[in-house]
């Protein structure tokens, strides 16, 4: 069956910026898209095979970059909280049976918690216009709830809001309770070390951040975890229960792989990200549009409040759908159709000239 | 970082025969590679995305390939396994904690219930040479110990061989006890229909045996599941927690439609590969080396017991390696290098010209 996307010249979807595949893994996708593929050489666990080299990505790379003893791959960043959920739940059983996540995470840590059997409790935001995160707001609810794990979002997928990890990693130590940082929209895009923010487990996504064509997530941790996450199966003592014994098998981790020095190296530039996000940010204030979230702004992922733009839905004959028509026109999607009153809309790796395209096109569709 | 992989002419090993990409899932990759890609449209989940059309494939044609009401994909066959077994943990917490299951299992299976936090007991196979399941020995061990889940493999990935699933489901029927049937060797391959075997869960492996580049896996079963296996989050009303919201998103799922029509039309063709595998195994046979597992075999994977061979490594200078280098120097591959007492081979969609090149190779080596 022949299967076509609709590209846009310019693709101004979050989710999708960071998982735009570097020529390296476009390569390595073609040359091990056949299923098991990476497996030719398998000694028996997807993170020791040598040829291609998993073993040394995995198992010193990866932890190198994450500043941390220990990494593995996952199916996802979703799968990697499922896993540590999970485990949690099993080593702790005699624990309370709650998870303490902050009012942005991602609904995929409700439904990891869900499905590992936990009970979520939140700290809210600061609600309209920035949505904040106050970690400080956690002591009260970790004395209250006394959590299985607590997780933090950082950045959250709807505002880019940095919280404060470091204060929070700090609140959770004296009480005692792990600390889980979701790095889907930063581990990839700039430089996040375990042991520098304090926390104990830190999760990634190949597919959102790290250049790969996915599902592929990253869980990065120390070795005093080392028993509890990676656990062994009873009946197969070389296979860890949590991967299920392999995890990311394919083309999903050798993009990872093949993208990886890039990416290493991209992180290094993530103050020019800043940089263009601000400017985007301004542009559009400009135009009568509001950015929502943390100002001035600290990530490429921004939620815009579009007033102009949704008062020319109403009279619009294509009503909603007229803004997804209008930047279709102009080579830009990313946009879901319908959408006019509020959109996120990330500016990552976007060149200027991109950028002011994007920000032309805004002005000519609110004029 | 450029990765090469090591190709062969003719790649033997089981794993991977029957996810050999199509030359429209490989054009479907390269048009889907970047992450996230396949989610430009995205109503809110994965599998009720029209464009590209993921919400027919399953709902409308897995669900009639596979002969039941409901299907899903998920990141693998043994995530699918768990997302069973984890569904019946939670749906039948005072029932028995034991998933039953064949002695021939695959290891994901003992591992998938591991992490459900499940107790595995088996059915033993009759040992040496055929290794066969005698499902009605499922029945004692019914009674005896309750389970939550009756798990049986079809085949299995050691010898291919073919238990009666339509006896056991009546057994199983009557004991009013759920029977999973392990297709990842079979579904893609050969005719697979839930409700003529009478079965209430099939799990499928798109990159063992349906031609896509994978992790994907198949999951399928009857509107009596639903409500267990499917239900929502009691945050997000939209998103089913086994399926952490959505599953198998990217390159997975979109090399696994484009196969599709393919694989649906060469199932019907099995017989033909059922004929080669055995003529194979005569011609094996003829050499010396035994076929172990049911005779006259039904499945294109075989096991071989081959005393010639680990006779001539017992003196050979590469010691047994020497095997894999020879067939090496022949083209061939997907034989484990030191391997020589006793391997795998699958013959699946090789010409004919291509098994008697492999035969050749294999009797200059024993000679």
């Amino acid at each position: 069956m022949q299967l076509k996307r609709s590209k846009f010249e310019i693709n101004l979807n979050p989710i999708q910026r960071g998982g735009i595949l570097t020529k390296e893994a476009r390569e390595a996708l073609i040359e091990f898209a056949d299923g098991y593929s990476v497996c030719d050489f398998c000694p028996g666990r997807l993170d020791l095979i040598e040829k291609p080299d998993i073993k040394k990505f995995v198992h010193e790379e990866l932890p190198e970059f994450l500043g941390c003893d220990l990494a593995r791959t996952t199916n996802g960043a979703r799968e990697a909280m499922f896993a540590v959920m999970n485990s949690l739940k099993v080593a702790e059983k005699n624990k309370s049976q709650i998870v303490l996540a902050d009012g942005n995470a991602h609904y995929s840590s409700y439904i990891a918690a869900e499905r590992a059997g936990l009970d979520i409790e939140i700290v809210e935001n600061s609600g309209y216009p920035e949505y904040k995160i106050d970690v400080e707001n956690f002591e009260e609810k970790i004395d209250l709830n006394k959590p299985v794990l607590v997780l933090l979002t950082y950045p959250d997928g709807n505002y880019g809001n940095f919280p404060n990890v470091k204060k929070l990693s700090k609140i959770c130590k004296n009480k005692g309770i792990p600390l889980l940082l979701n790095c889907a929209y930063s581990m990839g895009r700039l430089e996040i070390k375990l042991n520098k923010l304090g926390v104990d487990f830190l999760i990634g996504s190949g597919h959102k951040s790290m250049a790969a064509s996915g599902p592929i997530g990253v869980l990065g941790f120390n070795k005093e975890w080392e028993k509890i996450i990676l656990r062994k199966s009873r009946y197969f003592p070389n296979k860890e229960i949590e991967m299920l014994g392999c995890s990311s098998r394919g083309p999903s981790i050798i993009t990872l792989i093949a993208s990886f020095p890039i990416v290493r190296e991209r992180i290094k530039y993530w103050n020019k990200e800043v940089e263009k996000a601000r400017y985007f940010s301004g542009e559009m204030e400009k135009l009568g549009l509001k950015q929502l979230g943390e100002k001035p702004h600290n990530h490429d992922l921004m939620f815009f409040e579009a007033k102009p733009i949704y008062e020319i839905s109403k009279k619009h004959k294509k009503r909603g759908y007229f803004l997804y028509h209008e930047l279709k026109k102009r080579g830009i999607g990313g946009i879901k159709p319908g959408l006019t009153k509020n959109f996120k809309i990330s500016t990552y790796q976007l060149t200027k000239e991109e950028i002011d395209r994007v920000v032309k096109a805004f002005g000519e569709i609110v004029k």
